[in-house]
């Protein structure tokens, strides 16, 4: 039997029911990924495999590093074939990691390859790959159509044009709705001033709007939120080492910004200040908008400066901080609430030793006075690290205890890739298995209906429900 | 077949066999619940099944704001019904969570209702169970009895007359053994001066002893630990953020204690230190009469400012705090055993990311040359988000992993219901599944005697012998 | 059946045919022991049972107390069989701790023996065992002979001698491999100044150099480190609290170390940067001479002062300590880096909330650029209080998540006894019983060959390629 066969990882009976019964055929709904808008926009054809799978995944460069790979096959000047052969030296090794079931899922969905993955079947995989990506259904529109997407949200900064998104939305044909994320993370990097002030320019320029003073750059970034908003965007996103936690006025903010912009030294306790009054202006621009903020709280990045001067950002040198983020999060969440403008809130923890005093500590924000969806605070989906059998074990298991699963919303790829959609699938599994073992414990009842009902709003209707995007 | 049934939980024959021969019929000690003794005292009759099981219950609250429930039918003004109808619409979407296994146990236990709970079955259930609870042995001793309480024991201010306990003691036609619990956490408050002093006054009064001065303060509230130990108690608690560990010498604690006492601003620093100075004086009082010391160690409490401030304390909206706590917990520990006077021990942590570092360190200061029972430092069983079926086995292999779960004290509710005795039925399922499982698998020895008198001895008969208290 | 039989651990076919087929009969490497070198060069012969099962077992201590039993019996002056009849009375209590499995496995390995170990069977083990270490076979060389020890690292001072090592590396009747380990800790206790300055002097005696300045204690280190390199020694080890972080320039440790030479009296954060300069200097020995680092972090010593003052260091009152390592941990690492001199690193963390912080950590740094063998930073097998199956099992799944178990340089002791190497056994039955779990669930490929000659090369021969140790 193939490795990748139609119940893949569906231990019991009932798992079995439960996928093929109300998990498969469900659309998706990637409300968080890092796909390139232009290239959907433009249709991108891809030259072979390695463009589509390989170029850009720092998940398989730091597997081919723990291979003891050189640098040259990662990030380096090695040739596509070069570097596809040196990944297939280093699946195998891969054994137990989430890239090894990955691996053999996107092959075999996307290229209806079945042998397992290694030096040994490289070459056929090369070549029928290729030959597929040449002909019918494997540019990027044909990939998001054979992976059911219905609609996916892309990650922006506020200063972008938009106007791939534009364009996505002007074209009839394309069959894939494409909504654009506010990620304003560049805003708060006071800690590099230099990078900092040439963003503020460029927000300024993008909105006509003078950021002279504090109050010019808040009134742009509101103005960029609106034309996101106008887009169809409806959430926004943050990547957080930490929670900011250091209280500031809007004094104190405007005169770190006047500083700033002048070039000034900001300090350590500064930046985090201005980090803080920004997170909860950003806060009551979403809850004043009914957008859903989504906190990636937790990476610790670029923690090889050799490689960060020799390569740069996002090249899989970054990993998990532990930091005691209970209060912090406490604090911004309740002044918020205090405000009126607590938005939905995704939380994504990076470090799963958190799970559960963040879990709970959005459980004190939940209700229904507020309005919006049923748990309109959650904890997303296992994130990078995590995005793996045990870690989204993990975080279902905290929700499920902590909350109600029933109201999840589920699964994201937060990828770069157009092959990363099989992801869903492996998501879609798991969790089918996991509750069909339970029913066939006596853990849930054995009632297919009852839970395979909550199955299929997690794989699509919850998050249809919960974000307010428009899928039509 | 039902969903609860005689075999719910349990996999194998060898868990059936544990269960329903060592376990099922063992009496429950329940050494620490919040159950209020007037209302034993008195032999309380509910008015319908919202006063019994709905009423005071912040999971449920939980639950139900999580589903997007208005607070009118969690804490406020909404009628019985309604609010019973809230959580019969809330019940279907807690599927994994607890609240879900208890909700049926509860409801096949005290009303042999078997149906699934959900809007179509309330109706049923609510004429049903309303119509027991007007009849015989549904009365809070009636419920008491039907779940084999032999003792329990209360949580209680130092300060309070413990009326309700001697009254209860002395009605002979009582046959559950209930003490107080002396739980002096009002004493540490300072950084609330006005309730300090009030309560202060209170401590005064109630004991007839001047409180003008640390040394009246410290008299009083040994007067008080005695007159518990007079009316049976045996038993300290102490919920904590965090351990104190400023030092604090007892001149420092005067100077606090006077300016305190007068009105005067206290530092948090300062709390801290008189925090400390009192905890090492209340593990002096419990070491010198043998009681046993619990600690309830990580909450992050009323994290809702906008609640806490409408609706006020213990209403659900409390959380994990995530503290490094080894070093702090330490010190406590050694600097009482430096002293001679480290009591027994039963730590509960609320964040499951402690359970490793909690045990070992509770390790550390065990023997038998203090005298005592086995194991006089415990790891407490699964505490409030954790008291779910991982929470539970995470804390049982804790505890195995570093100690002696034959020694192990067990379960209790720490509840406020009179129907959640049912989770000592749920504690000993798990347990008897977990142990069986592994019987099955040739881990543990295919004794049934060998494991089911550790399985006996965990339901009842250690906690028995650990705390000393009067049973008889 | 007895309890430990062929197919002890192993569940499924295919967990029986790993461990029967690909790891039973691999030899051992166990490369970080704390084995006494004297009793390997003198082929100590053991008087009995308690000599050498239970003497300086620490693990056994802290059950026995655990369990009530006075000290009297653990470290005191009880006889030896005394001692071992309150181990017996103890063990029976220890089900579901490690010691349980590890007691049988030892017992049937060493001394032919099935019988659950309790009161009533000590009487004919303590005969049975004695007669036997009487006779042939049970030496030390004996038993690591019996164990198939094909080579191991003991622990080291610098200041050592290394006479055993040389005695037993001229005997060519010894048959295993023993290489001295460098663990310079004495050298950062600058907090105890009479017992570090007395070391220093050891130091300088040995080295026959002068360490009155730092310059000179950094020449005696390296000279040590070079003469641990001629004896075959390629590994190094630190056990560390928490990783030293604050910056510390050659003449800041200039200034420290004279002062503290001279008998003057250092601050807490001048025994950290001191720790940091050293701990980097350590670095660059380690790198300069391909050696491996082995970091043991997170340990808190000597908790009970009490038991420290009466008995000692490493008596059983250690524990977790809980700290938030990943940034000190990163500067670390990227400092060596970016100075050229990272050297291999197993990192072993003693709290299991960090394995997944930490791995993902050493994740940042791995490569081929930089030589030597793949995964060059590893997280190293569970340490000490997680070296049980959950704890195993929770690091075998950590690594395989965020690195690459095929490369895994697999189990060690750790252990002080010559009896431990029976937790090679168990290390591989609980890895075999993991993959062939997976493989009968279709999570892993049903490729024998494939998954066990990952296995093969976890139990013997990774750790054989990568420390490059003179095995021949």
């Amino acid at each position: 039997m193939a490795f990748i066969h139609d119940n893949f990882l569906l231990q019991t009976s009932a798992a079995r029911d439960l996928y093929h019964e109300y998990a498969k055929e469900e659309p998706i709904l990637d409300f968080h990924n890092h796909l390139p808008p232009n290239e959907i926009a433009n249709d991108r054809r891809f030259e072979n495999l390695y463009d589509v799978w390989l170029a850009g995944d720092h998940y398989k460069w730091r597997a081919m590093r723990a291979n003891g790979i050189p640098e040259r096959f990662c990030t380096g000047d090695a040739t596509p074939r070069e570097k596809f052969d040196a990944w297939a030296a280093t699946v195998p090794h891969t054994l137990r990691n989430a890239l090894y079931h990955w691996t053999h899922l996107e092959l075999a969905r996307y290229f209806d390859t079945h042998d397992l993955f290694n030096p040994d079947t490289a070459d056929a995989l090369w070549d029928k790959a290729n030959g597929l990506l040449a002909g019918e259904g494997y540019t990027t529109r044909g990939l998001l159509k054979r992976s059911k997407v219905r609609a996916l949200c892309t990650t922006d900064d506020p200063t972008d044009s938009l106007e791939h998104h534009r364009a996505i939305a002007a074209d009839p044909s394309c069959e894939v709705r494409v909504f654009p994320t506010f990620r304003p993370d560049a805003a708060l990097r006071l800690e590099t001033p230099a990078e900092w002030n040439a963003w503020v320019d460029r927000l300024s320029a993008v909105s006509a709007t003078d950021c002279g003073s504090l109050t010019g750059m808040l009134e742009a970034i509101r103005a960029r939120h609106d034309y996101f908003h106008k887009l169809g965007g409806r959430i926004s996103d943050h990547g957080l080492h930490h929670i900011f936690d250091e209280p500031c006025s809007e004094a104190e903010a405007s005169r770190i910004f006047d500083r700033a912009r002048l070039g000034g030294a900001v300090s350590a306790g500064e930046v985090e200040q201005f980090g803080n009054f920004l997170m909860l202006y950003f806060g009551e621009l979403d809850a004043s908008r009914g957008w859903t903020k989504q906190l990636h709280i937790g990476a610790e990045r670029n923690n090889s400066t050799r490689r960060f001067q020799n390569i740069g950002r996002d090249i899989g040198c970054d990993s998990m901080a532990d930091v005691n983020h209970a209060g912090p999060l406490r604090r911004y969440l309740d002044t918020l609430e205090q405000r009126g403008a607590l938005p939905k809130v995704i939380l994504y923890n990076l470090n799963p030793q958190d799970n559960y005093a963040m879990a709970t500590m959005l459980g004190n924000f939940q209700g229904g006075d507020a309005g919006g969806p049923p748990s309109r605070l959650q904890l997303g989906t296992a994130w990078w690290f995590m995005d793996t059998r045990e870690g989204m074990e993990w975080q279902i298991n905290a929700w499920s205890n902590t909350g109600l699963l029933s109201r999840f919303v589920g699964m994201l790829t937060d990828s770069r890739s157009f092959l990363s959609f099989a992801r869903h699938e492996y998501f879609r599994r798991i969790l089918c298995d996991l509750l069909g073992g339970e029913m066939e414990r006596g853990e849930l009842p054995r009632d297919l209906d009852l839970v395979g009902g909550m199955v299929r709003r997690i794989c699509f209707q919850n998050a249809a429900d919960f974000f307010g995007l428009a899928l039509d």
